[in-house]
């Protein structure tokens, strides 16, 4: 399985996605499940997925061939919800192409997340399902999951807020929700890749994601504060007297 | 859709359950989902269901009515064991009527939960699966969830431990793990049914489970504390210069 989380805030734009996928039993292994698209000054665009690998893989590499061709492609659409619906189209057109003739009960399905900014509009982000429509993140609803979302989802819901969270605190509740689905969940993994842009801040375009690995210090960290942090909240709650004697 | 935790700790054991039913999205409505079988100082059985509501309602009916037969039941059966796979037959038996002739795209299913302790054997606990099979819990992993376990099951991960947790521990520990889940999807709602049987007492038997509603101060206490405490620590953790400037 897979965990991956975007936000759209009045700060900017945060990406975050795990690095482990099981194509069955056997075979676990790590793949990169965030994807950049970049024109420096002009237009960053982060793609996130979850689903079936053959499927994510095949449509991110259709959508990097056509970077070069005529058409319409994620460097050249004019706004960040083209890009969404050309995500959409080619989802579908992968999944329609592979589970034509046969599919043996398999699953082609995926979800994706796309999102960022492009010069003359504001940061944007989709959610883009197998169907190939897709929603957008809005004021009320900051952020989007996909993936194994419910064990890191308390935290989110708690913590998130569009106009008030800053990116370093978006960051932060972002990691402790990833440690929640790690914890609860073998299917998803370290390292995690992490995002983030500024709003309207076009230069910081070409930084790459950060790589959280086991040994990251801040992960380390967070990990152990919340863990005892949590403890103690616990422990200090009251105890009711359910029985009498 | 539904919440059911039940664990089985050296100290005993405890079932919880919402009472939350959607059946179609203008029909939200109020059903107990835990169910009571008890010989006073001889057994005590409790179910937890949670699934299609027609097929939970009627194994429950049918499983009450055979009290009454000659033929085995929830008062004659000589283990837990029994118990389980008699619950197993039964839901299968009901699964396999209703979606006989035509099901209309209909999922029949239901998960549960069948715990207790009869005289002769230690408190023992089972999840039944809608196949009719069915695990049992052990000291390395003893508690199950049934419906939407996942928001809620993170903080039972951290908390509960077989031999050293004691009740009242666990009681606080279920009902922060409803108070995330309910705070994360609506289908789970207040009021929740909460029963403690401790190991060996079957003095306790004759109690009624305890219904905690949004009234009810030890869980407002909770909810208030928990929500306080794990903004407090989160606020704590530091954070981390992620942009230079």
């Amino acid at each position: 399985m897979t965990y991956c989380v975007a936000m759209r805030l009045r700060a900017g734009l945060l990406f975050a996605s795990d690095t482990r996928t099981n194509a069955g039993i056997d075979h676990i292994a790590s793949f990169r499940k965030m994807y950049q698209f970049q024109i420096p000054h002009q237009r960053e665009i982060v793609v996130l997925t979850a689903g079936n690998l053959a499927t994510t893989q095949s449509v991110m590499s259709v959508l990097n061939q056509r970077l070069h061709g005529d058409g319409e492609h994620l460097l050249n659409v004019p706004s960040l919800y083209d890009a969404a619906a050309l995500l959409g189209r080619t989802l579908k057109e992968i999944i329609a192409r592979d589970s034509h003739d046969y599919n043996g009960g398999v699953d082609f399905g995926a979800n994706m997340l796309i999102g960022g900014q492009i010069l003359g509009e504001g940061p944007r982000l989709f959610h883009v399902y197998p169907q190939g429509n897709f929603i957008e993140a809005t004021e009320d609803t900051p952020y989007f999951q996909i993936g194994e979302s419910k064990y890191g989802k308390p935290i989110i819901d708690r913590v998130v807020r569009y106009e008030t969270t800053p990116l370093d605190e978006a960051a932060k509740c972002t990691l402790v929700s990833f440690d929640s689905t790690i914890q609860s969940n073998l299917s998803v993994g370290l390292p995690i890749d992490m995002l983030m842009l500024r709003a309207n801040q076009f230069e910081m375009a070409m930084k790459p994601p950060h790589r959280i690995g086991r040994d990251d210090p801040y992960f380390q960290a967070l990990r152990a504060g919340w863990s005892e942090g949590l403890r103690r909240v616990f422990d200090n709650l009251p105890n009711e007297p359910w029985f009498d004697e």
